[in-house]
């Protein structure tokens, strides 16, 4: 459960009253706005606000003086326009802030993007919640043999009970003796700045973070990425089903180009060529090496 | 004029109905939304779009769950508290997006500021109006003596009627060959992007600019400063009254610590504190350089 | 010709004398350092300084204590597999500045690309010297037919000579007024930074750009594209041949990868996908619009 | 210590031979080059490559075409006056590049810095070494009273030590642990990048950062601010010694105008001025809150 009664309430009440406004709304974000997403065990992702909608970006393009639209299919056509080719500047003229509630080690890797605001809760001013992600045993996997970076089969049994265990034991104890070394009862009580080291990477933190369209998109084709590691791939995919409400035509143009898609090296795109003109062509006579080869027959073989 | 009948009509359209949201709304920044505030002689400044409100700052310094505010004397003293003590992040949470349209070379001193989403009118694309900034006569000065990097008297007579007469006849000349140079009746027509490089840094240009409110104030500083050349400064001047409205606690703590503050250097400290000790302090007493002891009793004397 | 004798002179001097250093060197980038390189009628491109070399690229990405290299072939193989897998962090580790003289709308192009560090010729302060871009008669072309943003034929005749006669008399023209302006000389003499509005646009401005190697991979894969306006693609190209010599295999994967590769959609993946299994696929059952069917044609063409 | 033996034989073979080069060289920060400079228990900070020194700031601010020294006056001239009036561009044209080795909460702060390079060791690929940051006894204090975000009195006694052995033990278990997790003798082994979110806060990290001389005076202004944390604080204090050994003028007016300065409000400067009147004025007749003029007096005392 991510969110507390009180929290709920809070929430219920920032959706109870509209307000009138002459700004661009996007009606399928509004029914997102401030609800919690549920991700992970504990984790959350809420629409705080938003800027603009698909016409704002052709708006931008257009740097027109009213809202921007003509017909909607103009609309949708020069959005995949402005996708195909890279022109990235409109996209920029929407905005999104979410608060994410997330597992410190997933933050780490959250925060590598930089384009981006980012407000954190404080461990040095306030003292965290006691909430560790402890994965679901279908997510509990052994390190891969064929990859460095990644996972292999879903640990089985008794290893399994063992790691669940392992992690659920040092949450507790970590969390217990961080309380107790803060704690003011009979001694001075550790400064929270400093009590803060002895949480695992597990604990949860939480943050707004604002960004714009151009870099959310950047952000969900690398983390939205089946090579992307699951914990973090959750919340691309549940920012990708919120996008898909918000900006309908942009979010298809990116589905298309970008998350669907593929890049071809030079010499790939030299070996399609002969395939298509009919010749066979292997490794060997391709030229490439064969980490390369094998990486251009998956996306060929698809 | 900066705006024609047809664009006041998109502009009227755009101010004509409102939508019912969820997001946090800043009543006084509803009513500049899409009226164009005239700027220089054809210049404009247009609020396309916002996100956030004063308590959008708190809520996020917070990050908590509901619309962020307890009592409206807390978002007050916190706002002010983040500000001295440059918390840069909450400001970041507000965000605006301007239709702007300035001389270009206006719009190359503006551009410096990086952190900025931008969506130039692009004149390899496009034909550019004929719309050139001729400035006023009072605002016609003479290169400083004593600044290289400044104005000094408003220039006179015969002299000003000279320069007004250069900028209009050149820009004029500069207009038409453009257009001739495009046609294409009895002639194959050169290409805009060739053509646009005959037209004097004048020339009216249009962007949709977007940009945090910590960036904004970065630029407000820097560019509603005294020093700031006055072609861009009565940009920012009419940002602020726009900044005032929209975000009033903010606005103020920006005032008071940032425009009507100064940055005193160490040495000035050091000085500052045996004054107020009484003692008799003179440059050479001083340590300091010629021009910083000038610059410091500036500040003093205000 | 781009440079004095007294600039070159102090080039020469620059030239003159080699330090010891302990720092990562790149023998094909000291005979390039201060050299200027000639491009367009009066530009140049310079090496004023760089950081590190292919080895600092997998130096960087192993974060290692020593130079890092283990093998040589292990650096070009780790350098394709960063490329490859969009790695971006270890190729910021390499840096690079220049100092490049070019015509203002080609420097209003280029400042688009936001991460970077520029530090311009301020012609606020300074007085900007007589240099002008005017087209070789073989880059002046009309307005394409087909594409709003781009050059379609060579003029010819008459045409093409009354448009260099157009640019160089509306530049002559437009710089004697720029200097009777200012001069001191029997009046005030109207401010610099006023006095400049009236140079036209191929006046030529200087600045010294500092980049890192991957943003600048970036600012070439988009400005070395056959795409690009020819004035800003010659550039591009110089630059192309700088950084070939300077990190030759990160250079050669960038060439692979990008410039020579190109970007499939998930629809055009598939058509390719169908194409390969000897399926004939045209327009109407790719599912896709006639303008992404005719550019996908142009990929697989060549 | 932070470097093994096998480390200090990689760091001295770096060190061992210079190459020629025609680039700008700082003498003081070649002596710095790859040396590791011991922070915390088991931190460091190494000096892996940088680019420009005192001259290339002015060279820059000059766009000149030598290497930019008249005088050498006139170069610290130029510096003090670029920094006393926020020209940060010529700044930006110098650039560090550094190895660091922090604890995982420190670097946590470091990374909200966004304007710099960062390449971190992955613990997603790799096994992260056993160490720890354990304060020494002289840094263990309690809570701050008057300062949620602060510490007070150093604990003593049973305290300190309960404190201590709590970090050790910890530590050494959710170490025992992760490596028990992963191990594959007899099970499959848990994959790293889930292992790793057993380790604590205080785990060390390593990666190289990469920054302009604008933004590290930024960081360092903040950082090596009496109110940081002591952990980050050793690191900014670190790096100003290297920093005033590579580009001396430019540390001096950064110690002058920023880390020695001070921001005044308008309200408090007008405060001033009337002190420096003879004017006697107390809180309530300066129109400031409590806290502000507390603020402000502290200022003023020194």
């Amino acid at each position: 459960m991510p969110v507390t009664p009180d929290q709920q309430a809070e929430i219920d009440a920032s959706r109870a009253t509209t307000q009138p406004t002459l700004r661009a709304t996007a009606p399928g974000m509004e029914k997102h706005l401030y609800t919690a997403h549920e991700v992970l065990d504990h984790g959350l992702i809420r629409v705080i606000d938003y800027m603009g909608d698909d016409s704002a970006i052709t708006q931008a393009a257009r740097v027109s003086y009213g809202k921007g639209t003509k017909a909607v299919t103009n609309d949708e056509g020069l959005i995949r326009y402005l996708m195909r080719h890279w022109h990235s500047t409109p996209f920029e003229m929407c905005e999104i802030k979410l608060h994410v509630k997330l597992p410190v080690f997933v933050a780490r890797q959250w925060i590598r993007h930089r384009t981006a605001n980012v407000n954190e809760y404080s461990a040095r001013y306030s003292i965290l919640d006691r909430e560790f992600y402890i994965p679901a045993p279908e997510n509990l996997n052994a390190q891969s043999v064929i990859n460095n970076q990644g996972r292999g089969e879903v640990l089985e049994g008794e290893e399994a009970q063992r790691v669940l265990d392992i992690l659920r034991d040092d949450s507790t104890r970590a969390y217990d003796n961080y309380e107790s070394m803060m704690s003011d009862e009979g001694q001075q009580g550790l400064a929270r700045e400093l009590a803060r080291m002895n949480l695992p990477a597990n604990i949860y933190t939480q943050w707004y973070w604002k960004v714009d369209l151009h870099n959310l998109f950047h952000f969900l084709r690398l983390r939205a990425d089946p090579h992307a590691q699951y914990e973090i791939r959750v919340y691309a995919d549940a920012i990708c089903e919120i996008v898909k409400d918000w900006v309908p035509y942009a979010y298809k143009a990116f589905e298309d180009y970008r998350l669907g898609g593929t890049q071809l090296s030079g010499p790939g795109l030299e070996v399609l060529r002969r395939m298509l003109k009919g010749e066979k062509v292997d490794q060997e006579s391709s030229g490439m090496s064969a980490r390369e080869w094998r990486e251009l027959m998956g996306v060929i073989e698809g």
